[in-house]
């Protein structure tokens, strides 16, 4: 899996790069291209994978590969912002309202939001697959989606009750969930086939993605998540380990896990990066 | 003209409401409603008329003509941050981030930009349709257009020279300019069409809009515009008006309705409501 997902680095920064290259200069350029560098590209894996498992070329794969991490790296930007969750890290680095402007910030966001949409008009594609993903990729990022899970987030910060472990499961399917499920049935969705099996997949793995998150919040180092931890502890917020406790996130992460795989048997050995990544998941320190 | 602009209003808001109404229920989708009610609806009309000039049915036209609306309803809700134009006042009534949160504000324009996508991908459009229109609304929207106008207006309003008749005039090019033109060029790019004599026109309508707006900043009512006006004199802000004069301004914008007009002759007698608009555009008082 590893060297999969160092050759899907390289071609999703790629592609980034040329796409973001062709704007025209400015601050507005350079922070759309800072806020794109990095990460782990989990997301753009799960479009590689699954176009793969569904015979999708490369060349058709990978734009929606880089219209995921493009709108991933938006929904960063933003949930970074002082009226948000108002973070000055991110990946070790500064975030972008920090290093430029709040102003800066908001657009270079939006503009990324727009940079995601149009990649998956590439022609490579193919017209009728672009129509669907265009009508996925809204549904999975607006008022429905990420953006709606992310407003229950902000609301909950300020909630006199702290959210129920059901509550925060359906929060945290929308704001990473929604995301992860567009990008794990790409291939599907492409190839005009069942996406079921990889639907399910993705269902477990983010929610086993959010939970090690969470789980990092607590355990983890500053210098090598760059970014904040402690934070949702001391404010007082609802997460799987003050729901599950510690150990009992573990738990919940390790069974979700098996969940992921016993959801790709339809695929069998076919899917072993998938299977590795969904362990990676909860194996990161980062 | 203003029969079908009418017509047009209430088809809009329809499909608007359609869309908004399909979400979860909650402050997010109650701001992204409340943004989306009123308008000139100018650029729907675009959409509409442009559309009926190439034989597009009503019905592939209404889902691109929504989501130009919804685009700019979210254009207008971030514009009005207090981190951007900073304005408390839009159509007569508090900005989003007035009446709910800023947080509310930064994701109901965010989630209005995915829905407008989405609107793209309606079945009535046709998939290859689909694609053209998504691709040339990235490139409207993003670091190439409404965005980067944007940017390069929130960097003018601290520069220490104030801008040149050219650079305001490349600047309103994206600000008000791409999504006018994309609106103005969507029954072509439906249709498979010759898109240049309507983007000669909308180039020529834009340009006369923005001098209209800025005269208005000048001479307009608080209570007929809806919204605050002499906002950029007291900021010092070069515009149309302080570069050209009022009379100057009144001038370029007449010879810009001149300039829509003439651009308009491939379409003989049926485009008279597009040049009724033009003279609209210059008219107004809202």
């Amino acid at each position: 899996m590893q060297s999969r997902l160092s050759a899907v680095k390289s071609q999703v920064q790629a592609a980034l790069d040329r796409a973001i290259g062709d704007l025209p200069g400015g601050e507005l350029r350079d922070a759309m291209a800072y806020a794109c560098a990095g990460g782990k590209r989990i997301r753009a894996f799960l479009v590689m994978e699954s176009a793969r498992l569904h015979g999708v070329p490369d060349d058709a794969a990978l734009p929606v590969a880089a219209a995921v991490e493009a709108l991933h790296a938006y929904s960063l930007v933003h949930d970074d912002l002082p009226a948000m969750d108002d973070d000055d890290l991110r990946r070790g680095q500064p975030t972008v309202h920090v290093k430029w402007s709040e102003a800066t910030a908001i657009l270079a966001g939006d503009a990324l939001q727009s940079l995601a949409f149009g990649l998956l008009a590439d022609p490579a594609i193919g017209d009728a697959a672009t129509r669907r993903l265009v009508a996925a990729f809204a549904q999975a990022v607006g008022g429905a989606g990420m953006v709606w899970g992310q407003a229950l987030d902000i609301k909950a910060e300020t909630a006199v009750t702290p959210l129920t472990l059901d509550q925060i499961t359906r929060l945290q399917g929308g704001k990473t969930g929604a995301l992860i499920r567009f990008a794990a049935i790409a291939g599907p969705l492409i190839a005009d086939a069942d996406p079921a099996p990889l639907a399910a997949y993705a269902e477990a793995l983010g929610l086993a993605f959010q939970i090690a998150d969470d789980i990092l919040d607590v355990t983890g180092n500053e210098d090598v998540t760059g970014k904040r931890v402690g934070k949702d502890a001391s404010a007082g917020k609802a997460t799987f380990v003050s729901l599950l406790g510690l150990d009992g996130a573990r738990a919940e992460a390790a069974r979700l896990v098996a969940d992921a795989d016993a959801a790709l048997a339809p695929y069998g050995e076919n899917a072993a990066n998938l299977r590795q990544l969904a362990r990676f998941v909860i194996e990161r320190d980062t």
